[in-house]
């Protein structure tokens, strides 16, 4: 399939890297509002066809699928107009704004039966479906402290009065839409939704938060998740069962490091080998979707994103932070 | 000062043991409703004077000092009559069940000019003093998730059906009240007075809450408190700041074990060496406090003992997990 990118991040970039390696994906298209900027981007990867104009990319029948990888409060429209015009979409991490933002998003997956994937590493790590597993030895959980904590070398500059995309409530920053959704979405992913959503913010001086914890429940749980740009951390996921743990070291989005310890006795390491590009298994399993014309895969997905996007919108409100797009 | 005792658990065996090498502390009575029992377990420690009616002990112009480790709920009726016959009182940890019995307290406590403490190890330990210091290293800390999670061999029995003291409302037991109290005094000690708290709870069919998590919001910062006796866990209590982070591993009533990292240093060991009977430190301090007739260190005690005590009462609330203690 023929891939067309929007962004020009290193997450883009990222993407562009799994791209190469994934069976059925071919870099082709890329856009940028400067077409230089767009050139020098996408040739490294095997892109030949370059728009200054988002249209021009909808317009060029040879693409199927687009990658979209800006700021986050134009997910939403990018992804929109990628669906009328009839094209798959994977939408980069948070999926979109708003709650009324993904309502619109789902009628049209829906109604033209799109094939839309929000893109969140964490699910697609062999290590998830690892967790997913050995957590049954230890169950039942009733206690889960999922962390993703990292420094953000934006952070001193903002301090330093400088405006960022990523911290800017116009184009909903901030850590929770960055960070917090991994978290969001691992919780949801191995619990399912919630039944209640409290959500507490730090520095939001800023317009949006920089660090901040949410605490979800569940009939037999609690979930604690832990967000931050503002922190240096250990960055420790725990999962406390009545018959064991099981720990997550390092970044929820990767899930590189696990660790379980069932009662009396040591922590295993039981970490499986991933690559160095996590990217790689969600493209992987959106192209296999696609080609296996799995409905059902995007159905859950979407369903998964939904749940997400409702905590995440509920922990907003919760922490009193406000986007741009609550204004829509 | 002639010591006291009421309550024959392991605590109040842990409280003579350390009484035995605290200075000015001597081991005098011991009342349990069985004579036998008070004389089997007070003599070891040089007990020299024995009752089974709570009046005599209050009665013996000896006593100096009331040690109280009863059932939680107990603890107010016997500090309240200890005030009044005069004594100074250690009270152990929950200082009591309701705001409405803390207020009484504080207004006898301030009336009668009483030496009152809540035996609470964290806030003595050489470690705590230590925590204190090196959080100004890594200031401002805006993440902090406390954990003191120990699963119960009284558990398993709780699920077959048996009753017991500490998961039982009539007795204002559960994990908050064991066990989460020792990380609110933690927080509450550091950070002082939270501006919100919210708290979710787990396996209230038993009547009270057997693990759980507290929320406390802070204008700089966010602190999660674990607290849990139905899940086995790694116990790692961790403050995230702007320079670095701060570890402690193992129990909060404890603070063994502290790692102190610094931006862009390896995690460093800064323990101090602390004794195997935790209660050594706070029975010095207290009979210290008394010595030098130090009524600021009463008082400020008793306000953090307040502030802590809101906190559970506000968590429960929160949690909607209800005393007996509620009803009075």
């Amino acid at each position: 399939m023929k891939l067309a990118t929007v962004g020009t991040s290193w997450i883009t970039e990222r993407f562009l890297k799994a791209a190469v390696v994934t069976q059925g994906l071919e870099p082709y298209g890329v856009f940028s509002r400067n077409i230089d900027k767009a050139k020098a981007f996408g040739a490294p990867y095997g892109a030949s066809v370059f728009y200054n104009d988002y249209q021009q990319l909808l317009d060029d029948p040879n693409v199927e699928i687009v990658y979209i990888g800006a700021p986050n409060s134009l997910h939403f429209s990018y992804m929109d107009r990628a669906i009328d015009a009839g094209k798959a979409v994977i939408c980069e991490k948070p999926f979109v704004s708003t709650m009324k933002e993904f309502q619109q998003i789902k009628r049209k997956v829906v109604e033209k039966r799109a094939f839309v994937f929000e893109a969140i590493t964490t699910l697609s790590m062999p290590n998830y479906t690892s967790i997913k597993e050995n957590l049954q030895k230890i169950a039942p959980v009733h206690i889960a402290k999922v962390d993703f904590s990292q420094f953000s070398s934006r952070y001193p500059q903002l301090q330093a009065g400088e405006r960022t995309n990523i911290f800017d409530p116009a184009f909903s920053g901030g850590a929770l839409y960055d960070l917090g959704v991994y978290g969001v979405h691992l919780a949801v992913g191995l619990f399912g939704a919630p039944q209640d959503v409290v959500c507490f913010c730090n520095n939001k001086q800023y317009g949006v938060d920089i660090s901040g914890m949410l605490l979800l429940k569940y009939p037999d749980k609690v979930c604690n998740i832990t967000f931050s740009k503002d922190t240096h951390s250990t960055t420790i996921t725990e999962f406390q069962g009545e018959k064991g743990y099981l720990t997550v070291r390092g970044s929820t989005g990767r899930c590189d490091c696990i660790g379980l310890a069932l009662v009396g006795e040591d922590e295993q390491d039981i970490s499986l080998e991933q690559s160095d590009n996590p990217m790689e298994y969600e493209a992987a399993a959106f192209v296999k979707a696609i080609q296996n014309d799995d409905w059902n895969y995007v159905m859950q997905a979407l369903n998964q994103s939904e749940t997400v996007m409702d905590i995440l919108c509920k922990a907003r409100k919760s922490a009193g932070i406000v986007f741009e797009a609550d204004k829509a």
